[in-house]
């Protein structure tokens, strides 16, 4: 097997694994497939299977994609800290996921596992992994980010004592709203250019990230899922997507390399909530729930 | 006066007017006025006047802002065309609108007009003007769209037989969704870097285009904003909002030099509407009223 093709049977399976769990967690509905191909001979070629669920008992929208595809050049978002790679070849592959609860109670999450080669006429291919997840409460508990992040720390357990703080580290740096001054949630891991310890130690971090998103993310739906909300806490909610469309939109790397790069759209832009609210210049009253997510979780802390 | 006094005198006039005839319009809701100033010293500097109308009888969001900033070094948005002006420091003043009615059938509108000096130790001032006007109808009309362009067009008329042709030319390339293949709407007037004929001119011609937007937009609201409509025009109107939000914040040169250079976030935000929808891979029916959105009036066309 190649790399491509190690990888590739990897991430397959595990966009069913989470589609199984999601599904069950859900008990009622179930996920749209939608497999797509492009063909070869283009800009951007290859292929994806987009499987998206919505209106769920628990879940408003899940959008878990694998996609893989080759392009003829990089694109800026790919290139900029990496100007050396600009103009080169590429072929990327990943699993990138967005669940979005209907309960304000129950977090937001995000996690993606990627792998790069870049590649030019008479040169060495130069590849890499790129992953992570990242946990985005409304209404915040102590214990479910503690569990989120010990679930992290635990899938770096076996790459080194200083692997979770590292990547716990870039995750609070990388989901950052500059406009805001706001962290987007409460981190977890993010990992990029991963590339040392070579390809069977990279791909085995990729999988153990991968692995532990379940574990870190469906026991918090369990405990949270059933608390009654009203009104108020859906409207707060609602609110609070629209940070997550303003990173996702302004900043994040993955979905600029997407539109960039001339990838499929709809599949891209999946990662956007069903239902989102703005407010000019809104800010929670001092002590109430809503405050307390600014206060207490947006802040960068260590939780375990 | 100098020819920032000029124009900050215009501006401000001119915002005036348009809240006032916007307010009139909407009969019920009236403006918030936030006023603001960013103290002298910092990286940017300066003053702005945001005015906001919410849930109105005609209008669900109306944000009419006037800002006008001093900043260190123009930001990459406002460079990347013209890298000759990169690290200069800057001085620009604006009123920058965008109106989203509760009726479906009342198109979105946006009008910006602005005025830039950016300047260098040892060398000449580099002045310019932009701004425009476009129209977003979720249901369209033909005749609105034809009014629409005949007051951009009139708002040309004095300044030569080739200017509207280029601005609505210029506009129709300004205003699309890339990663949609779409324009965001019908398109109208759009300029930049306006510098030729020197600084009379060029204050005239950004008079022009500021003046005629109450006229181009008013009678249209008058027309549809009774035109009975139901739950399926306004989940279209809600879907249709999200490709706003996407072009807000993908492309927008005003907004991301706003958010880049360390702008007021909620006044540059202000664009975004208060209530949107996203639906994975949705498209209208064909022979709907929304599949005619797409195929009549989402296509480039001469309307006068």
């Amino acid at each position: 097997m190649t790399m491509v093709e190690e990888v590739r049977s990897y991430l397959l399976d595990l966009q069913q694994r989470i589609c199984d769990a999601i599904e069950a967690a859900d008990g009622k509905a179930r996920f749209l497939h939608d497999d797509w191909t492009r063909p070869a001979g283009g800009h951007l070629s290859g292929d994806g299977r987009t499987r998206v669920l919505t209106e769920g008992a628990v879940f408003e929208q899940a959008g878990i994609n694998f996609s893989h595809v080759m392009g003829a050049s990089l694109p800026p978002s790919a290139t900029a800290h990496r100007p050396e790679l600009a103009g080169r070849t590429f072929e990327a592959l990943g699993v990138s996921l967005v669940i979005h609860p209907n309960n304000p109670y129950v977090p937001t999450s995000h996690a993606n596992v990627r792998f790069f080669i870049a590649e030019k006429d008479g040169e060495e291919p130069v590849w890499w992994f790129g992953g992570g997840f990242d946990l985005t409460p409304y209404y915040g508990f102590d214990d479910d980010c503690m569990h989120w992040h010990r679930t992290a720390r635990a899938a770096c357990e076996p790459f080194g004592a200083d692997a979770y703080p590292k990547y716990k580290q870039w995750c609070d740096a990388y989901f950052f709203i500059k406009h805001r001054n706001e962290p987007r949630g409460i981190g977890g891991l993010f990992f990029d250019d991963l590339n040392e310890g070579g390809f069977e130690q990279g791909l085995a971090f990729m999988r153990s990230v991968g692995d532990h998103y379940i574990p870190a993310y469906l026991p918090i739906v369990a405990r949270r899922k059933d608390i009654p909300f009203g009104e108020r806490e859906r409207d707060f909610q609602l609110y609070r997507r629209g940070r997550y469309v303003e990173f996702n939109l302004v900043y994040d790397r993955g979905t600029l390399f997407g539109l960039q790069s001339g990838g499929r759209t709809e599949s891209i832009l999946m990662s956007l909530p069903p239902l989102v609210k703005w407010r000019y210049s809104w800010a929670p009253e001092p002590g109430t729930p809503e405050a307390r997510l600014y206060e207490h979780f947006l802040q960068p802390r260590e939780w375990v």
